[in-house]
């Protein structure tokens, strides 16, 4: 049975620190490490086969699926990397502390910024310190592909793409796959296996460091179940439709 | 102008009890994580733009790849694992201790299997506790691509063509490259960048944890310069011809 399981990264620095992150390339915390190797063992006594695993190019979701890897006793995997699974990119509000960015905008503002479906935060300008433009791994792609700012749906727009060409082939041939990645990359992900409508997606959290596993009928894309590993911090999810 | 770092896996849990090892999923040790790190500090100096990474199948290997990108900050990097450079496979020997195996066989017997090149081990049988058979990993594998016991000539066979198919193309397109592998598949490949003699590869020692650097005239395969990045543990490298 076809199984895939979404693993949103641990606690990183900026995390901490309740900074608007997007694209930046922050860390793990040693707590996000301890979520990480949890998350691997969690998977382990699943037993799954997994056959292929899938992350962001960013840090922190690597090194989540590097630890859980190694945890499982599967770091033989074949991993691919892509951009396209990254965090939605959060403008020029990157790196501002959330409550600091509130108590300036105002908290219905930056509301809308962080839980509309299809608003963007303000774009990121060219000489801004985190912009990604100026970054080695992101030389290959078109200047149009390198976000200024995202919102949720601009997020999905590049990832149901991929998921479309790279992720979902596999999963119809049968295989069992990992994704570690980003809050909203992963809602993105959620919204197109669970068919959420743009309203409810924006309330959908995924706990960090708690595998949600889905299971499929074979050669169908439609999940027949799907769980969260960590009971104790597992967030609703939508029905299975 | 192309650049091929090779890096053997820091020390291992058998590296440290004098144990044949081969193709046993060994970890690395503590003392390796600070090799794999302090290999990667080391890298992260020369400011090489490396744009994609090889190991093989192995933990220790993968781990000490993964420990030093995360120094290097490159866990972006593309990585491909395929089990041509596993280690030699050590045959029946496999899980013995050294010391004890030259006690049992002689020195010099033991000295023909560690140091020929064309001579292999006693072969495992198929109950060994340690025979990679049933190893999922290997289950894509022709069961002629499974060694039983492999001599250094039987490693080079397996390495040789993987090197031309899959590595030496991205050298000749000016690509750089960091090969996270083992004594055995490393020692393969410096014969085959320095064309050095059946005779002489033998005693060609790499420590781990130093990352042999080979520049390379832009595209061809032969080396301009090759050198340890940590002279204090470099041992004697054959001359480029």
């Amino acid at each position: 049975m076809p199984t895939l399981a979404l693993l949103r990264h641990g606690q990183s620095e900026w995390n901490k620190q309740n900074r608007f992150t997007g694209w930046v390339d922050v860390d793990l915390t040693d707590a996000g490490v301890d979520e990480a190797r949890e998350a691997g063992r969690l998977l382990k006594a699943e037993n799954i086969e997994f056959t292929s695993a899938f992350t962001s190019f960013q840090s922190r979701a690597i090194r989540t699926l590097n630890l859980s890897l190694e945890e499982l006793g599967l770091l033989w995997l074949p991993v691919t990397k892509d951009w396209r699974l990254n965090e939605r990119h959060y403008g020029a509000l990157t790196g501002l502390n959330k409550a600091e960015t509130a108590e300036k905008h105002g908290a219905d503002q930056v509301k809308i910024w962080r839980r509309s479906f299809d608003i963007p935060p303000p774009p990121m300008t060219a000489e801004n310190e985190h912009n990604p433009a100026s970054d080695r791994r992101y030389a290959s792609l078109a200047a149009h592909d390198i976000p200024v700012a995202e919102s949720l749906k601009m997020t999905l727009d590049r990832v149901a793409p991929y998921w479309e060409a790279a992720i979902a082939p596999k999963i119809r041939e049968g295989e069992s796959l990992i994704i570690a990645a980003h809050g909203n990359s992963l809602r993105a992900l959620v919204k197109l296996l669970m068919n959420v409508s743009d309203n409810d997606i924006v309330s959908v959290e995924i706990p960090t460091g708690n595998p949600l596993v889905y299971t499929f009928d074979s050669d169908s894309l439609k999940p027949s179940s799907a769980r969260y590993l960590d009971q104790e911090r597992a967030t609703n999810l939508p029905a299975l439709s």
